[in-house]
């Protein structure tokens, strides 16, 4: 079998080729570690200017960002609100309870977008000291069903909440392709939140995320919670390298709005094959699509991707910023002759 | 000023160039995520072989390997012995602490060494439920302050902890660097204990570390306790590729044994300076100098390196593989001439 | 207003004669402390003959019972499947998720019972190192809705557990009823857990919790355990004092008994009470029922007891050991006169 | 052998009768439960009353008010410094490290005591991210050792601390017999700190802690960390009605004036013989002397107390609430025939 493109996660995608210049340009002697480089620095002030937040550091992973930057906004007693569907409620193996202590309260969100209602669903028992006391709202854009909150959505998210004690901590591990379907600067996105992730490797970075911290009061604790949660690497340099080659004209974007564009394609081509259906509005890169079992198994012999939901017989497919028009045609002919 | 080498660090040293084609190499399409891929198959195969090991797993960094190690040990309420001069204990902020709830029972090592007998002495409570209750034994090796333990002293611990129901992890953050001073297999240095860390880092890697289990009944739960733990990464394959090059050929010995050998030349011409005293036997890539104040002021103004104990006027200078030996010669003049 | 018997807890009965008497006789001069005392040893003794079980462990409340139970239980990074209503999840703050940073994995369970079905609905991602994977179930007997599950229940519970590498945990803050219901021996409920709780302090007591351990390898750290999260107590014969009185001639059983027949006499009255409906099976002492809500308010000016579910407008009433006829009976009267 | 009184702790004494007498009378009918009771609110006003305090809240130990009273005051990341020989280090079997996951910076302090001179040893690393960063300081009054700050001693320190970013938690377990040593009110010694606790369980209750904090913004959490770290209690009328009886007329005082004057008594007695010396100043009610292993032997055959040190054969004497001369008298006529 010639190795096809994946559809099974943006993480099956290598790194994006000026990422890796970047990390070879960076190998120049000797640097201080752990951040007290010049490439961090230029990284950094450039993520601020970006967002417009008055701080931003660099870990490993989503969910190394996803802990810390619960950890900043959390009171040690309280609980999260989130989706059902939530990448931390679902994906990361129990370590925002396992590192934090913290409950999760979540909320069943089928398109994976809060609402204020939702969210008001979970206050009822604040002031009882025998309930989980929510601290912090926890969104995700894009969501992990492809979809995106607006601006607005998120606006009046981020308006209820802090009407409420509620801080807004925003998982943007995909925050750019929300940025691209929205087509909306970063900051205009960060604005809503307290505290968010910007991610790199699931957009061409090898592995790099950014912790953005909108105010500076914030940011106070974050070097030693960082330490502490093992996401403070000794080379800082080769992570903000990656960052670097992302934001250089705006190359994040266009991997972005590509992959997206591909998720696109997917999706218009498959809706019309009898028998498919597409379960979510596709507005990143990802595509939900509902098929015969049987279709399903048979594709899977071939390409790569999930089974999202075998009750509902619903498959995910994602597309990467290197996924070409050739493969979403080639997946699409086969999609078309298991029919 | 001319950008001159850095003796303040093995982790300012950049990456080795084998290690940055290794990076480039393994970028090619698309590879399941999260480790399930050719490159870390073959590396975690290639480490158990060489570590006569029956488990590998790779992490990002030196506190994750640690905090991941000690937390595949331990039970649940028990403490962790180790040198008051310990990574884990003087330079991780507290993450064993914060991340495990484990105390550290420290004990002093002048040298940086564990003996039975030092282990021995903080022992006298067990089986009281008022006292912490140790289970693990922490040893560093190459430690801290650049001894190596012998072949022989690493397996009297061994044998001591095993037979007192103590399990023993290993950090070996710069296991290398003690293998090469050694002479000795890392596999020698492993079968002395139950988990260990192997440093890519310090070591040429840009950012790669590994946990090596010796035995498979302690490997079970390691992967969820390294998701949970947020030390495992999408793109697995970029990780293992470091390692690859590492591996080949023994470029980590060669690297190591040359760090090793410049700190060995740079002790030997600082110890003939008058003023300068050597304070710890030079065996790992580590110097410990004690130098009169303003003679170091005067060299910091030139170069980077650590005044690792003030009250003691005693400062670290180490070296790393792509230290030469005009770096250490321009540094000697220096040295020689502010004395 | 004369005070009214509540129905709102059997919390906020007082303690039984017996058990105060008890307390008194214990102060009788010196006596070792932390659980070093004869009547800690007999009491313990008792309770592991009762409950033919391998040790037993005298605690302060339930959510201290309940954590220590499942840290006993739980390997460091699993989880616990429970039914949503279960106390852990809804009434104790998070404090599993807060001390043993563990989460719960949580099963819709109308009458409040698990089963294997619903356990196994949960079982889906074992084996995913991204998933939360579970190592206990917790039931509660008897339930927070006040249903019992029978012996043979229970048993299909525990030997399916069992057969899924899962270990049971029984919250039995009222065990007693339960076995006053099922007209059978503790030791019967028992054989169907790994670890349970016997709560003392909802039926008699002034606070006196046991944990049950029923197989002696998981009895070894549960001291520490105990002790570290801070539910070891000084002058614990005072603990095991209230504990021996309850033992006596089964006055647990006698007042566990009362508490049912109590509830059951107020479940027959009140279900003759046009508008009033009981919701789930009066087995316990436990009564829930569906009422007007101007019905609610007006009878909660007289009496206290909890709204339970407000968008079902249903309360919760409970009997405890020394509710008397009486006090049923005129809690009946005033639900006849605002129907 | 006729039960003698044990010197070796303040818990081995019973209830003080007056203490049993107040938990009758609270049996009276039903009541609020988990703090919602008249008692509750009697007691806590006068606590609050007594020490000037915002708020206070009653806990079921000792362990659990220290762990209760520190996370209050730590931020996330923090560390406590403590002396090497505080009950939070020594005795509690590492629950703040396990429930709070906090690093215990320890210093040495022969007579239990900081000073901040000793405090500003341990803030060299501050800023530093690799170093755990110390946000409260602990202190115990009276200490570990029987010794006693002074009113000046503690002021000094609280003074350093809130001029250095510190917090002051002080462990007030014997608080009773520093206030009656030194003759002051409660509310001296509770102005020297932000947060701490009154033992009553030591000096006469049967199980009774109080956590007194002095600013009320710090008291907001405390319900929800008290019902996390599982200290709250259902029946909170007995926790109450206990120290409403040790407030009643000052009996803490009385019932602490007394233990102090009894282990004077022993000491002064003790003094005299030869080959025992007293090696801690006897302030509190507790009596530290050196003596002759055999000498210890042949005691301990006797009387029940504990060998404090082995290696420098200092065993400890502990006087409570209901020591009479004629025991302390009986013991000394022992220690002066085994000399």
């Amino acid at each position: 079998m010639t190795p096809r493109k994946s559809f099974g996660s943006d993480n099956h995608a290598g790194a994006h080729p000026a990422v890796l210049r970047a990390i070879m340009d960076a190998n120049s002697g000797d640097a201080v570690a752990y951040g007290a480089d010049e490439w961090t620095e230029r990284v950094t002030s450039a993520l601020r200017e970006t967002f417009r937040a008055d701080d931003a550091f660099l870990v490993l992973n989503g969910s190394g960002a996803n802990v810390l930057g619960l950890s900043v906004l959390l009171r040690r007693h309280e609980a999260v609100i989130c989706a059902e569907s939530a990448h931390i409620n679902t994906d990361e193996c129990g370590a925002p309870e396992r590192l934090l202590g913290t409950k999760l309260l979540t909320v069943p969100a089928p398109d994976g977008k809060l609402t204020p209602e939702l969210i008001a669903g979970r206050l009822a028992g604040r002031g009882d000291d025998h309930l989980a006391q929510p601290g912090v709202v926890a969104v995700t854009q894009s969501t992990e069903v492809g979809t995106c909150y607006s601006l607005a959505e998120l606006r009046k998210i981020a308006d209820f909440c802090h009407d409420s004690d509620l801080r807004v901590y925003l998982d943007g591990a995909r925050l750019a392709n929300a940025a691209a379907y929205l087509d909306c600067a970063l900051a205009e996105l960060a604005e809503c939140a307290d505290v968010l992730s910007f991610g790199g490797t699931k957009n061409g970075a090898v592995g790099a995320e950014a912790l953005i911290v909108m105010h500076s009061d914030l940011a106070a604790d974050v070097p030693y919670l960082r330490k502490q949660q093992t996401q403070l690497t000794s080379k800082m340099r080769f992570v903000a390298a990656q960052f670097g080659a992302l934001l250089h004209d705006d190359l994040w974007r266009a991997g972005a709005a590509h992959a997206n564009a591909m998720a696109r394609r997917l999706a218009a081509g498959a809706a019309t094959v009898p028998g498919v259906e597409i379960v979510h509005p596709v507005q990143a890169n990802a595509v939900f699509a509902r098929l015969d079992p049987r279709h399903i198994a048979a594709l899977q012999h071939d390409w790569f991707f999930h089974l999202w939901d075998e009750a509902e017989s619903v498959v995910r497919w994602m597309a990467a910023f290197d996924t070409s028009e050739a493969d979403v045609d080639a997946f699409l002919t086969d999609i078309r002759a298991g029919a």
